[in-house]
This record gives structure tokens, sequence and C-alpha cells, in this order.
């Protein structure tokens, strides 16, 4: 199977998105001068070319990519080939209604904007298959053919009576029986027991609140049906190519795929990555999105999105400030990225995402913008040699998985404050902060060979994945588990107890009384700390109580316990105690930090041979550092120290003592 | 007529919901077990049973309800048997789409939930007469059967045209003739004559404000559809067993049933009531509703659903802190529930309400909630035969119509800051911490006997209604009436001069110059306390200002005005301020409290001979008490004053001096 | 051409809308007895009579009406008489479902409120024109008759396949080609190229952000076609009386509109403006309003709507105080109307306006609001032999295009905080406050003649537009503008560099990296003062810095620069500091106060020979006045100064030194 190496060949890809269609052909020659300045050296090209390539009905119209596909070959830059699927031309809609998704309220969604595919229609899906065969056809021997990228953020959900078609199928193989279904749904609850297949329909606009299997169910069936519209593109092309790798762009974080499932299926793993420049943790949250895809990546990944300055879909849309865009380029590198690649080239004048900025923005050639992406390419040029395909060690796993998400974000549950991505991003933080380097798994992964196990919080946890947990303690590992975990089965029946038996006991946990989710603003007072979002009732058996609560209902009953190597916490810890008590578990467990002493803001991730260290601070800083060593991108020797400038980053090779 | 007295018995009914169609038989045994190990004597089977009993049309499986209703008349607990006709079965909406509600922006209302039928459905009324009557004629003679229930929680609506052609028919009843309609609603304004009865629709989306008295009739009709569908259910069962009672259970204070109609259509009136465990004001909200209800039953009621822990449909659900269910399951006995009941029995572990607590939770029969339904259902069976029947008597009344909130809660008005329930809860606080007992009433209801009328805010008010209020004054009854009163007829036609003639003259009010609505977080000052929410210009002629406005533009006007036994007050005050106005209003009523000197947060009713004292506050409470009482709870001899628990509760009786 | 003179004949109109079919005929003689004592002289008849005139379809009802105008003109009160068109009768939607709108999300727009009409649909213009064409030929003779009303705030929009078929028409006649609306709208981007017109479709629900220039043109077709219905049914009116003014009344400020096309195609130009009375600021936002329409008007204007008290339609809604009404009334006659006039004479009963003030209120004869109805009366039939026609000058132009704030204000742009009209409100309050009487004008105007010309915010602005800005400083105008102005082109086209280079040399700016819109409550220090809102990074070329940001990521860049007599303000500074700096930039243009030394609060405007002076404040207040006066209102002389009561006005002319 071709692997990103393939694409890479021992450099880091560096460049964006490309859209050249929205330009005369004058402008294509200036933007190649200006990629080689800037040291581009991969671009996507394709993404949103359906309607160019393809505007009517059955027409190809190929040349103008046959000259860009050469114009980017000659000038030595790779091309990251897309099929267009994600955007379906107007004619599509306009002749094909079928083709138009249907929102969970009926409503139609049109054209004119983009992704107005049903993924289970068999219209748009021929259509697809028609135009990804034609071309890989024509460019499957380009030299300039570097990758393929099938599609774009596949994110459409639809609840038209063709995706009910399909759902019932994919039902069908599930759960085998309509009587296995209405068991596994608990549709004797509420009276919906379906007597017949063809009484299924997607979960629709209702009275009250849906069946939370049948939404759940859903859900999966849906990342599901849009990884069968990537396959059977992935399958053409790879039956032309079968040398060259094949991606498809993640939104990472996001809920609509299941990429543990969908990066199986991947020859390269990449992702569209976007923090808020405004947020002063955007640089953990940067951390945590390449940690997590280089998990599923299983080695070096790419990165397929970010942006040079500010999006154009928040409220208020940020720039990035001077070197941020280095430091984050650079830090996604340092935690796995063999590619490093932007949304786009060259920021639209016209269109939905004329606000989205570019490597070469508005201001052009002169803007601050354009010059940071020149340092960029200049540096990762430098850097790839030494970098690229090396791995990342990491002592800790966070588990996370998408079954317990979609579970635990439905209505009806016991607090809508609960966001499972805010509990696990608060203990990614807390090791990040900590300078602790930690990889993702998902709950059913073999996790020997990790020192410390973390679960942030999965309320759903199928026997599977319990007796993984169990066999990691019993095998020497220690884990520590935050609150709501292990509550519902594989199809989100309580356990019961509340939780499962197996873990109780594996906590020294007992009788689970009640969940006292807290308000907004609500914090509860612990020995030693204040807890936030959630709070238990419960009492231990054999447990020992590290921490109890101290005041109000749950006065004196017990917070955080532990049983030998596990570890239970009942709520979720400010961020400073939340740090300490996992720096103190892992610190039990063997797992330290990469580098002790390092100042506030400062991030140290070791990959391979070379030691990153990244300033998150506006401020310079200086790092205490034994030994000497050689620093990759100003190829100065380091002696007992260094100054990173504000968002500085120093690249450390070739140490000795 | 049956009533209520024909299943309790003598006794307090204690149990709740049970839908053993979620478990096993042998889970069934369990539940019995546990059943009479709390107490419990009464369980409600069938809510949402219909896909069981009718899985495909036509079909009956009733042997599993067979076994059930033989298994709990075995272990001697009685059945409240619903109709199944809530939740109808998949197979209905998609055999008969028809039947499936159309919201008002024309979305389908799809099945998947429940609730999801239109009340004007003939073939969703066809269906449920069909299995009603199969029902009845089935268990008509079953020894276990104490109770009907028809249907649960009525609350649909539709929009759809099924609904327009009953709409319309329920015009012509109301109104006669076209012309008449076209004059109550007003339709010479904005071009809105009906030429044709065919061109009368529901209230659906449009493109600016509708028709209020449109909106007003609508309101008046679904709550009649509904009680159209519950009424035709009723007859059947009752044509099978006239000797058995029949009920439908109320949502209280909710705005689709106009329960004072309804009511008088019930043997039995029965309700669910959902106080928030963190409302520091939740006992005074079951207080209220106990009252309120009790007031439509005219005697003892049944508290149909309660929770024994957290809800799951609020945003942030809590759990019921120690004692808190038993203090709140008590106080609805003092205020006349002779049924004190739970959704549901057994927690489910599936279905949309997995997190709704049960009187048997999630922790089983060692969980904190298990202990105190087991204490609860002991403690209901030693009072049960001190209580059963007993009656309240309260000298006041406090006036309540579902036709005056409606017509209150539309766009278009003064203020949406003015929500009906917030004003009618703030009056009925004061009175219920001044420590009197009192009645609801509607304001067409004979209120001879009262010693003091509460009007809290009735914005509509009927010809009749006022006639009644200026016989109950003359009569030598004390009124007090809050602002926006007597604004408009039961057409939601304003009254020449913007409050009833009559209604000024009674009050000794003059000329009403603007109503003053207040801003949020805004206050008035009036002489001796702050009003909120809104404030009033007007003038006297003939009464005597008690307290005038201070400041602002109002400055020197009159807030407060007295005309002898009629007290107007033009603004909200703030609680402690309208506790101190109302306690002078009732004192001089002769409208005295129950017990005098109780310390805050303790609550005093007297139901029959019994004297029952509540606690609220979360800290132990000592009740000074003169003369000497038998405890019934405890059976210990009370001397001189009591101390309460925390939430504790006493049931004083033989008391002597 | 008629104008507002032939229909006001050297006076002011004072009058509103009425209602009178709401009413039995015995109140009409009622009204037009209190019309007479209130000094009404005209009042605008059938606004929303459709279905009274037209019961059934092709039914004439106009007897009514006949009595109407006779009993009118019997008493002197002129008719400014409507076509009824604004709200269908129920029977049209009931006959023709395709009369009604379809919103964006594909809803049905029903009746039972108003306005439900499709401005495209050929049978909605047919019944249209059809009574039109009988109004006129039945009226057009009839002596009261002094003006024809076209419709009422035509603001409807739809997204029908009626709609989509006007679309088409009307891009074919802006861009010509397929080809070329390609170009203009960017379809190469997200593939969007139409290849068949019949592929073109309105903005409808989609699963992202719409193609902005598919947006932007839906808004100019919208405001045309709506232009559309109305010009049809002017010339119907026009043929039958060429000499009586004809118009339709706007409502100000609201994007539905492009009030600059519209007005060019008005006989008079009548507006509804609704300050909220407890806005501060509603005096200010008056002025605006009343600057706007009568540079729309290019002279006198008529106020056909303002409230007498509270309206309806805000969240909470509040009466006027003692005053304001008549303040802003006579406000609106000194900056330019010519007609005072009110929603409406006698307040409803019924119907979803009844909450809305009139002129007699619900209090009636005695109320106040009735009793300020009358001295506002008498004042303008005294003030109409002085003021009536005469015009008023104005140094200051500010800029203001309704495409420009199409553009401004879709999604995906860098700051939903950007609020087009706050931002316009700031800069007009700042010469408002400063005492410095404004016009308005669009980009493409004429300039010369004013001193200084003021832009808020003009994200687009066409090259005519850029061209004007520059020959207007090029001829010694002064030039100040506000932030993101000159961005994008008449296509809503970024230009390159991000902002014009025409106007970056103007302003002398050079390179303009990014920009920095600001969050919620976010400040940026600048010297001397705080900006909020936005900020911008860019580099002077030519341009003097009179302003740099002080600290955060812009530390020691320009904020503000001047290049000659252009300025440019790259955020919104604080009130303070805006009215001083554009108080500075003003006096250098020699635009000066129209009264220097005013206290605060007090406003003075120059109409003709009149001098307005205003006093918003709720206290009395002083104002030194050099030189003596006669004051119109009370007919006294004025010498030194004189003192204005709370919300106090004086009218001062016949000065002598």
């Amino acid at each position: 199977m071709p692997s990103l190496d393939d694409s890479t060949r021992g450099r880091i890809l560096f460049g964006g998105d490309y859209n050249p269609e929205q330009w005369p052909e004058e402008t294509w020659q200036e933007d190649v001068r200006l990629m080689k300045r800037a040291g581009v050296n991969s671009v996507t090209l394709g993404v949103f070319s359906w309607s160019k390539i393809e505007p009517r009905p059955g027409a190809r119209e190929f040349g103008w990519l046959d000259r860009l596909m050469d114009l980017t070959h000659a000038n030595g830059i790779g091309v990251v080939l897309a099929t267009p699927t994600a955007s379906p031309p107007p004619w599509m809609g306009a002749r094909h209604p079928e083709t138009l998704p249907r929102d969970e309220q009926g409503r139609t969604v049109w054209w004119g904007s983009r992704q107005q595919f049903c993924a289970s229609s068999p219209t748009y899906r021929a259509y697809a298959a028609a135009i990804t065969e034609d071309l890989a056809a024509r460019y499957a021997g380009h030299p300039a053919l570097t990758m393929w990228h099938i599609n774009n953020e596949y994110c459409t959900h639809c609840w038209c009576d063709e995706t009910a078609r399909h759902f019932r199928r994919w039902l069908g193989t599930r759960h085998g029986t309509l009587d296995a279904l209405n068991e596994a749904w608990g549709t004797a609850f509420w009276s919906q027991r379906y007597d017949d297949w063809e009484e299924i329909i997607p979960p629709r606009h209702a009275q009250y609140l849906h069946n939370p299997a049948q939404l759940l169910d859903f859900k999966r069936f849906t990342s599901d049906a849009l990884m069968e519209c990537c396959t059977a593109e992935r399958d053409i092309v790879a039956r032309h190519t079968p040398h060259i790798p094949v991606t498809t762009n993640f939104m990472p974080l996001w809920s609509g795929q299941d990429a543990w499932r969908w990066a199986e299926r991947e020859d390269v793993v990449s992702v569209d990555i976007y923090p808020d420049p405004k947020d002063p943790l955007g640089g953990q949250y940067n951390a945590m999105l390449g940690d997590m895809t280089r998990s599923q990546a299983r080695g070096p990944w790419m990165l397929m999105e970010q942006s040079a300055g500010a999006v154009n879909w928040r409220g208020v849309n940020h720039p990035k400030p001077r070197g941020l865009n280095r430091l984050w380029s650079l830090q996604s590198v340092a935690r796995g990225a063999d590619a490093v690649c932007y949304f786009q080239w060259r920021q639209s004048r016209q269109g939905a995402e004329k606000f989205h900025s570019g490597m070469l923005g508005h201001a052009g050639e002169e803007g601050r913008t354009f010059r940071e992406t020149c340092r960029i390419g200049s540096e990762l040029g430098a850097l790839g040699a030494h970098v690229a395909g090396s791995r990342i060690e990491a002592d800790i796993a966070v588990l996370h998985d998408w079954n317990s998400w979609w579970a635990d974000q439905q209505d009806g549950r016991p607090s809508v404050r609960l966001e499972y991505t805010d509990v696990v991003r608060a203990w990614h933080r807390a090791l990040w902060e900590s300078g602790r380097t930690t990889d993702f798994a998902h709950p059913e992964h073999d996790l020997t060979g990790y020192r410390l196990v973390v679960v942030p919080h999965l309320y759903l946890l199928t026997d599977t994945a319990i007796g993984n947990l169990l066999r990691y303690v019993r095998g020497g590992g220690t884990l520590v588990s935050g609150f709501l975990t292990g509550v519902a089965d594989g199809d989100d029946r309580v356990r019961p107890g509340g939780m499962d038996a197996r873990l109780r006991a594996l906590f020294g946990i007992g009788t689970l009384h009640e969940w006292w989710p807290l308000d907004a603003g609500e914090r509860v007072a612990c020995e030693g700390f204040l807890g936030t979002l959630w709070s238990e009732e419960f009492e231990v058996a054999g447990g020992e109580v590290v921490a109890a609560y101290r005041g109000g209902e749950l006065d004196g009953m017990p917070a955080v316990v532990r049983n030998g190597r596990a570890w239970y916490v009942s709520t979720l810890p400010e961020p400073d105690a939340l740090r300490a008590l996992l720096g103190r578990i892992a610190d039990g467990a063997g797992a330290e930090p990469v580098l002790a002493g390092l100042p506030a803001g400062v991030e140290a991730v070791r990959r391979g041979e070379l030691l990153f260290l990244l300033n998150h601070n506006r401020e310079p800083v200086t790092v205490p550092l034994p030994g000497v060593h050689r620093e990759l991108l100003t190829g100065t020797r380091v002696s007992g120290g260094l100054t990173l400038e504000r968002h500085g980053v120093a690249v450390l090779g070739e140490t000795s003592p």
C-alpha cells in the first residue's frame, strides 16, 4: 500500500489548495513564480472544479487542467489531485432534484453554496464515479501527480426517502432481525416498536425527544454512507494508480465522521486544522489535533488545510499575529506532520470565501502574510531532510471515541452543559501544559506499551472496550478516568447500577447514587481544589478516597478515588488542579515530561532525534537547557540555554552533553 | 358518578407509571417484590403500550397485559389502566401519513418520538376508539382495575388541512355567522375579512403579526379538540365500567388545556408536577400547583406524576437532595392529594427517558432514591386512614383563567417581559410565604364564602366575570387586583378607556393614560417599596392613593389605590413588599395565617383535623407551638414546640390545649 | 410633475392613517369632530381596505368610501388615498395559492396577517392593477383627494419559482450574457458555474455560505421587483390624475428598498419613522432619518407615519413621555418635513395593532396623548405659513448606499459585529452632537458645493463612485472616510490590495496588510482615544499619521491618517473622540455649527429664515442667544437668551441684532 512517504520523498510538503479557475491564465504564471519564491512544492488542484470540468452532463473540459498539470510539473511542484465531487454543478440539482439533501425538518438543501448532495443518491454516485473514472484515466500517468484527494470535508447529512432506504439496509446489516433492532433501540418504550423494515425512517422533526439509539445508529450510518462514497472513488483511482497514495481531508473533532474507522481505509491521513488565533490556548488545540491525527495515521500525517491568517466563518475573524502562522506550522511538524498546507494559495477576490486568508493574501507580495509564508517555506525546506518520516513516542494515551461522543450529545441527558470535546480538551490541556506528549487511542485499541491511559469521559463503552481497560490495568498499566464513563453499552443502554459493574470494581466504587451536574458558573469545593461542570454521589467499595467533596449536598463524599493503579475523578477539576492531579498520577506511572523545568507557555516535543522548543508566549522567553545542541533553523550552536523570540521556535539536533 | 374515593378506599394511593414491557418477565417478579417492600399500592399500566398491544393494524396482543394485571392483583396492587393513545405505533404514520401533525410552519411531525397524532384526524380517532373499546371490554371486570387513565398529557397542536376543517366547524358553533366571526376577530383591520368559511385556516406561518382573536380562538379550539378525543375515550370506558373513575393527567400551568373546562368532565383530576429541585422556591411552586389542582378537583386530587429525583428535560437536571422527595410528597398530601405517584416505577435503561429518575433508580435497591421511596411509602401507608378524603378550607381565592393567559401571551403586546405565570406565581408566593392557604378560582366561579379574592393579572375578563367581581365586592368581599386587568373582553377586544369602566369605578380609577412596562432590570420607586415589570399612568376618581410613584416620569402619580374593599396595584412590588401589602389587605379582610409566628421557610397547612408542618429549609428549625399534639409520623407527643429536621415534616393531630 | 406643495398648499399637513372600517359610522362623526378639535387637515384612507372594497373577486364596494370622502371634504380635511394592495384579502391566497410568498426555507407565507403577496406573481399584479384602476377612476375628481399613497411599506421577499423566473429576466438585463453573469458572480469558485439560465434560482436554504454576488443581486432584484409593482400602480393613478402627487411610504434605513432609486420615481418622498422613546439618542435617530429623507426628496418631505405614543412591535414598548411627541414632531419640521402624520388616528380596539398608540388613544379625549395631539396640531397650524416649502442648507454630506450595505451584511465576512447602520449612526451622531446640519448623499451624486463629505463606511464602491470622490477632493473638497471603505467593486469583487488603489493613494495609504476586527467589549488604544469595533494593519505611503495605535499587536502603526484634505480613520473612535475628530476636520473645511456654544442636548437647525431650538433634555435649559428674535410658537420677543422647558422647542424668526 502506498503511503505519505511516496508523496513526500524525504521532504516536507508545503503548499495548499490552488483554485486557478478563478483567475485568467496570466495569473497562473505569476502564481508559479511566487510559489517558487515561497518554497511551495505541492498544490492541491480540482477540489471545486466539477462545473469547470463537466459544464453540462457528460461534457469533459480537461484542457485547462492539462495545462496546469504541465505548468506545475515544469516548475517542480507536485500535484495533489482532487476528485471534484464535493460540490456538484448547478445542473445536477436542477436536472436531478433527488440528489439534493433534505434536512431534518424536510427542507430541501439547494445549490448556490456547496456540498448539496445526498450521499445515498444513486444519481449523484453515478455522476461522481464517472468523473472520477475519467479524471483518474487522464492523469494516472502524469508526472506531477503525487497524491489523490477524494472529495473534500465529507459532511453532508440527509433525511430523505432514499436515505431512509439506505439506512434500513445498513440497519439490517447491523442488527440482523427486526426483533434485534427493536431490542437494541428499546422501542418498547413510548410505543415505538417497528413491525416492518419499511416503517423505519431517519430521525426527522418530531414532537419531543427522539429515540437515542436511533439517533446513534443514524450517526453511525451517516458516517458510513459518506465513507461508502469515499471508498467508491478511492477504489476507482487506486485501480488506475496503485502506487499513488489516496487521502480525504478530515475535519478533526468533527462529529460527522468516525475518523478511527475512516483512517483505517486511508493511505494518508490528512486533516484541516483551524485554531482561533485569538484563543490563548490555540496552541494546545493545534497540539491536540496533531496528536489525534498522528494517532489515526499511526505515523506521519498531512496537514491538508490551515489558514495563513483569518478565516471567515467565525463571528469575529481575527488575523494571525506576527509569528503565529510559523509557530503553529512548526508545531504541527513537531507533532508528526510531514505536510504543511493551506486553504488556499491565493486568496479569492470573489465567492463565499474571499475573506478567508490565503498564503498570498489580498495585500499581495508585499503583505506581511506572504512574507511569513516565504519564511515558513524556506525553513521547512531546510528542515525536511532531518524530520520527514520520523516518529514520535508517547507514554500516554488519551482515549477518544465517536460512538461515545454521539451518544453523549443528544437531548434529554443530565446536562446540556456537558460538551464532550470540552472535556477531552480540558484533559489534554492538563497533559500538554505539564509537558507530556500524548497519543490518542480508541478504547478498543491495544494499549500495552503506554504507561498511562487517560479517559477524559467515555459515556459509552462496549464490552470489548471495558475488557480492554481491565486487561490494561491488570497488565500493569495506570488508568485514570473522568466522570460519567462506562455508563452505556454499545446500543446506548444504561448498564445496571448506572456504571458498568466491572469498572466500578476496578475503581473501588460501590453504589453510584446520583449524578449532580453543575449549573453555569457553579463550582463544587473538593479537598484542595474546585470542581466544575459535574459531580457525583457515590460510595467507595475498596477504593481509597484521594479527595472528598467539601460543603454542599455532597459534603464528605468521595470526589477522587483510586484503587491501586486505577483512578476515578468524579468532577472536572479547574485547570491548575487537573494538571497537578494528572502530573502526580503520571509521575507515579513513570510518564515524565519531555523536558523538566520549562517556563510557562513553552512546549517541548521530541520527534525522531530532534527536540522542538516552541514559545507560545507573546514575549521572548529564556529556556535553560543542559548540554550542547545544534539549532537547525539558524544553524547555530546552543549551549546552556537559549532565548526564544515571541512565538519563536528552536529545533535542536546533534546533541552532546 | 364515581370519584377518587372509589380508587383510594381510605388509603393514599402510592405508586407510579409502570412500563414493564421494557423488561423481561423475570424482572416483573422482582418489581413486585420491591413494590411491596416500598409500600406501593397502585401502578399505572399501558400508557405507552399501543405498539405492544397492536403491533400491526387490528392485531391484539393482550396476553402480557393479562399476566401483569393478574400479577399485580395477586400482590394487592391496584391498576390505573391507561388507554395507550398518546403514542401511536410507527405503522400508523407510515400507513396513514394524514394522522401526522403539521406544525405552524408546515413541517410534518414524524414518528420516532411520541404524540405524533393530529387530534382532528378521523383515522387516528377511529384507531384510538377501537383499541380503547377492546381494552375496556377485556379488563372491565378485572379485580385489579381501580381507575382509567385516558391518553397522557394531551398536548399536540396541529395546523393541517383537516384541522382547518374542524376549526371552521368549531368557529361556526362559537360565532354562528361569518359576519359575527368577522366582527369578533376585527377582520376589518389589515384587510382580513372572510367571505367564505373555506377561507379560514389555522394561524400558520405568516409575514408579520397574526390576528390576535384568531390566535385566541385557535387556542380554545385546540384545547377543545383534544378534549373531544379525551371525552370520546372516556365515554367508551365509562360504558363498560360505570363504577370506575376516569381521569387524564394534566400538565398544570401548561397553556395547551383549559383545565377548568376539562376538570368539569373528569371523575378524578390528576396532574403531573415537576418542580425544579434547584429552585429555592420549588416548595412554593409545588404548593401552588397543589392548590390549583385541588380547586379544579373541588376536593381531593391525584398526583399522577412527580419524579423521585432528576428529570431529563431541563438544561441541567438536578437530582433531589436528601429529604426533598419526601417533603414535597407530604406537602402534596397536606394540600389535598390522595394519591402520590411517580413517573416511573423503575428507571428505564433505554429510550428517551432513561435519564429521568424512577422510584427504583439505576442504583437499584441500595440506592438512596429507593430507600427514600420506601420511607415515603411506609409513612403514607400510616397516614392514609387519617387523611384520605379529608378537605381543606381556604379564605382566599386566587383567580386564574386560560383565556386571559392565551390572550396575554401573543406577539405585538406592550411587553414581552410580561409572563402570565410569573405574575400568578409572584402573588401566590406572597400568600404562601405569609402562611395563608389559598384556593384558585375561575373568574366566573361563585366567590361568595371567600374573605379575599386576589386577581394577580387577568388581561381578559368577560362581562360575566366582571359582573361576578362587582357582585362579590358588593356582597362584602375584599378584592385586590394586579395591573393590566379587565383590559379586553372575551374576544380580546380592548374595552373603551383601556380598562373596563365598571372596574375603574370599582377601584376608584379615572382616566388610564398609558401603560409603562419596565425594561429588564428596571425598578420603579414607589412610596415604601420598589415595583418591577410594569407601571401605569392613571388618575384616581374616588379612590384613595395608598402609595404613589416616586421619581421618574410617573412621579407623584398613584401606584396603589383602594376604594373601600377594592384595591388596585399598578406595578408588581418586589416580593417582600407584595407580601406585606397582601398581608395588610388580608388582615383587613379577616383572612389570617394558619399559624402565627412561624419561622421563615416553614409551611403550615390544615387538612381536615390535621396540621401539617413542613420545613423547606436545608437546616433544622424549631417551631414554637402552643398546646399538646400527637405527631402521626413518629407517634410521639409534642408539647410547646417541636424541631423539624432539614426538609422535615410533622403531622399533628389529636390536639389538646 | 406634481409635488408635495400641491398637497400642502402653504400648510403643514397634520393627521394620519385613518381606518374607519373598524368602527360603526356613528364613530366617524365623532372622529371628524375630534379631528377638527386637534387641527387635523389630512387623513390617509384605504391602506388596508382591500377586503372591504373587494370582498370577493371582482366585487366593488365603494359606498362606504364615498361617504367617507364626502365627510372629510365637508369638514375641510384632505385625503391621501391609498391603493389597498399591501394586504390582499383572504380569498386571494385561498383561490390563488401561487400569490403567496415562499420564504428562503421553502415555507409558504400564509394569510391571516398582512403583505402575503409575491411581488412577481402575475395574478397578484393583475388584481392590484384592477382595483387601482377602479379606485383611481372613481376618485380622480373628488375634491378631497390631495395625494395618492401606493401600497404600504413595500417589504415582501419571495423565493418561489415565479420569482426565480423574474430574477433570471432581471439578471439577463443586468449581465447580458451567462458568461458575464458567471464572471460577475465568480461562479468558478465552489463549482457554481451556470450553464443555462434555467439553472439560476434565488438564494435558497443551502448547506453553507451562499454566493455573495448572487445574494447582492437578489437584494437588488427584490428592491426592483417591488418598485415595479409600485410603478405600475403609480402609472395607473397618474394617468387619471396627472396633477395629484403620488407617494409610497418608505421604511427608512430598512434594507429592502434602495430608497435612492425609489425616490427618483416619487412625486413626494414619504417615510415612517419610529424612534424608541426610551433611547436616549432617539432625537439623533429622528434627526438622521429626517436628514436622509430630505436628501432623498431633495427638498420638503412627508412624515407619513410616526407614533403618538408606544408602538407594539418592540420587546418592551414604552410610551412617549410628556412633550416628546411634540419635540420630535417639530424636529421633523425643522429638518424639512412639510407633513407630520401618524399611524394611526384612532387607536384600534381589535387586530394586531391594538397596542400601537393612536393620536386618539384608548384613553380617549381626556387622555394625555390626545391633549398633546391637539397642542401639536394647533402649533403646526400656526407655523405652517412660515415654514412650508422652505429649504435647509447643509455644508456636509454623509454618504450612504444600499448596495454597499447589502454587500456588507452577509455571512462569511470579517465580523458579524459590524452593523452598517450602527456605523452610519455613530458618524451622524458625532455631527449632530457637534451642532452641524448634514445632508445624506449617494456616492455617485454630485458632491460639489459641500465643504465636507463624510463616508462612515462604504465597503462597496463602484468605479464611478470612486471617480466621484477623487474629483470631489481634487476640486477642493474635504473628505473623511471610515474603515473598510472601497474594498469591493459593484459586483462585490475585492479590489486588488484589499482596498482600491486610487483611494489608497488619495489617503496616502500603502500596503493594507490585515483587518483586525475587535471582539465584543474590546477597545483598541490609539493616541488620545479608544477605538471600537475595528482596527487595521496598514502602512502609510505619503499620508501623515494623525494618530497611531498604542499597545497590542498594532502598536505604533497608523490609526488615523490624512493626506491633505483626505482623511482615513481605520477604527471607530468612541463617541466623544469621533465628535472631536470630526469637529476638527469640519472646522478645517469651514463647515461650522449652526450656533456656537449651545448647551448639551440642545439642537439648533435653520430652515429657511427660521431658527429651531430643540431641547432633548428632560430638564429645562437656558440657551444664550445674541440678538433679538420673535418666537413663533408663543408669539413672544426673545432677547439675550431663552429658557426651554424639558423637551421644549422654540422657533425664532424676524431676527434683529
